[in-house]
């Protein structure tokens, strides 16, 4: 089943049916909103997926689907909280920053609580206040979760799972080091993050979603030029029922929670041949190319996303047919009140 | 205006209003519940105080109200922000984590982004998984707002202040020094928090409310025995636009937002007098407690909240009258799954 939020009525938009193929969409009439569906799951959840079914199986009904009209499948949402399983983003990154990254990483998952209250929709302008602040994309992959109850272990985080959906999780990079310094984690250097057009549903996925990791290649561009095409399910040290037993070790999990599973990142062989016209897999995020030119030239050479940058993220099948439909967002400088408070 | 949320229909509960003071209460009219108020503000703003005004004028309308019966005023947000702005709590309660306090505190708030997909109601127990987490509880003021542009200044802040409500930020004491370290802030150590049960607009708060900072004892009570009355409009360093501010400095924040002041903590002229039986304010949270018992003693003696526990936090108007109602919570051991994840 694939599912969108259409930008018309309240802030939740109204929920959409989108064919397998991307190219037509309804209005569902199991629910108005997706979550209402993820709120009333064991009712709506088979009603919404039969809704569907009738659907796809009869082309001719439906209207062209048309991303750009479209919210976040959650336009908001009452939690999201984004793991960092991709060990050598981690340890990248923190090089960046001239941290080390602590043996204990690879036995316990780092997360931090996002900003859920206003997604940014996928065909959205990305806000900017202020190009120093080094605005940087991250490609995720992410899960939308039924309620998980408190201290849940994985077989039923695994099953608490009911939809997948793309992330841009944007980040204010030149605010990081002096923000997490202060010891309670993001908040300014994370500001919206956007998704995919659509979400999709795990039967949906076949054999790429092995249960534990979702494998594809995740494709990023900057400008037009492909940035990254790692794989998200290679080099992904914890998988999605984890990560959800981390989140809930001590609280349970509301339902319409999305998790992600952190920037997609592939080990680099050769730092030198990490770039997609070396032959490599290149990368889902600014930052990571940036640390490797620090390594290998001294300095960064690649720029923070400006006015006017485009970034697009997408995963396509083994057909190369796209799954999700993209992420496609231009950067918008943005006058404010009050930049320094 | 006083406005509260029975269990009562689905996940957001069914709108109350309720009487000045407390004893009475009504289903709104206006809105099934307080997020679609705080969703269309401009229109329904009015209409609800309105409303409520004609029903507290005609005291013969309405039916006892109970606390209990009540989920928190917003029983799930969309976002929950914690900002830290008693410094004496920062300084204390970092000392006896063997950290120190920047002097950049002074000038840059403090902020944490928690988890807002649950609430607790004001009068649910508090599961707690493992006495060895070591359990607190924070008492704090918090603001509801309307939207808030990005970049917004104090000004622009302070208007779209909608509600107040008292806040029992419950913690996981033994959880945090290690989460922390991590460098990603707060998750499994901030478990669900619990609302008042009533949320109050501005104008019914009188000179208690200045503008900036919420004036009143806090009063916090440990299984009977009063453990705090600190006034929450002393030695808070950053006034409520301030801190909104800052959380909207690089993104906008979505109506219902609920944002904390942070544990309120004032000032020790004399460490060894900071109880409240030795004719001090005492403490809103069992940590500030224990650091002082270790600079004083060595090690800390009062222990964190085990199965059984009461905590009870509220705040009485220059008439002793209630004005949010109270917390009234017990702690509860319950089993889970899996205590490792």
């Amino acid at each position: 089943m694939k599912l969108a939020s259409l930008r018309e009525g309240g802030r939740d938009g109204r929920l959409l049916l989108v064919s397998r193929d991307l190219a037509r969409a309804e209005r569902a009439a199991t629910a108005p909103t997706l979550q209402a569906v993820l709120d009333d799951w064991a009712r709506l959840g088979p009603a919404i997926a039969a809704e569907w079914t009738a659907f796809e199986t009869n082309p001719s009904r439906g209207f062209p689907f048309d991303p750009a009209a479209c919210a976040s499948p959650l336009p908001r949402a009452y939690q999201w909280a984004d793991g960092s399983a991709y060990l050598t983003h981690v340890e990248l990154v923190r090089r960046a920053r001239g941290a080390e990254m602590p043996p204990s990483f690879r036995d316990d998952p780092l997360m931090y609580q996002g900003g859920s209250d206003g997604f940014l929709g996928p065909c959205d302008d990305i806000p900017l206040g202020d190009e120093a602040w080094g605005l940087d994309f991250e490609g995720e992959v992410a899960v939308v979760l039924d309620d998980v109850p408190m201290g849940a272990d994985e077989a039923t985080a695994r099953a608490a799972i009911r939809l997948f959906v793309l992330v841009n999780d944007v980040s204010l990079r030149n605010l990081i080091p002096a923000e997490l310094a202060k010891g309670f984690g993001f908040f300014q250097s994370k500001p919206a993050s956007a998704f995919s057009p659509v979400a999709v549903s795990p039967d949906e996925l076949g054999a790429a979603w092995d249960g534990d990791r979702l494998h594809g290649a995740l494709l990023c561009s900057v400008n037009g030029t492909l940035f990254g095409r790692p794989d998200a399910g290679r080099d992904m040290q914890f998988g999605f029922p984890r990560l959800i037993a981390h989140a809930a070790r001590t609280r349970a999990l509301g339902a319409g929670t999305i998790l992600g599973g952190g920037t997609v990142s592939n080990r680099h062989e050769d730092l030198a041949r990490a770039w997609v016209d070396q032959g490599g897999v290149g990368f889902a995020c600014i930052a990571e190319a940036r640390t490797i030119e620090t390594i290998l030239h001294g300095a960064p050479r690649t720029p923070f996303l400006r006015a006017g940058d485009r970034v697009r993220i997408e995963m396509k099948d083994q057909e190369g047919r796209s799954v999700f439909g993209a992420i496609d967002q231009r950067v918008a400088a943005v006058a404010t009140q009050c930049k320094a408070a």
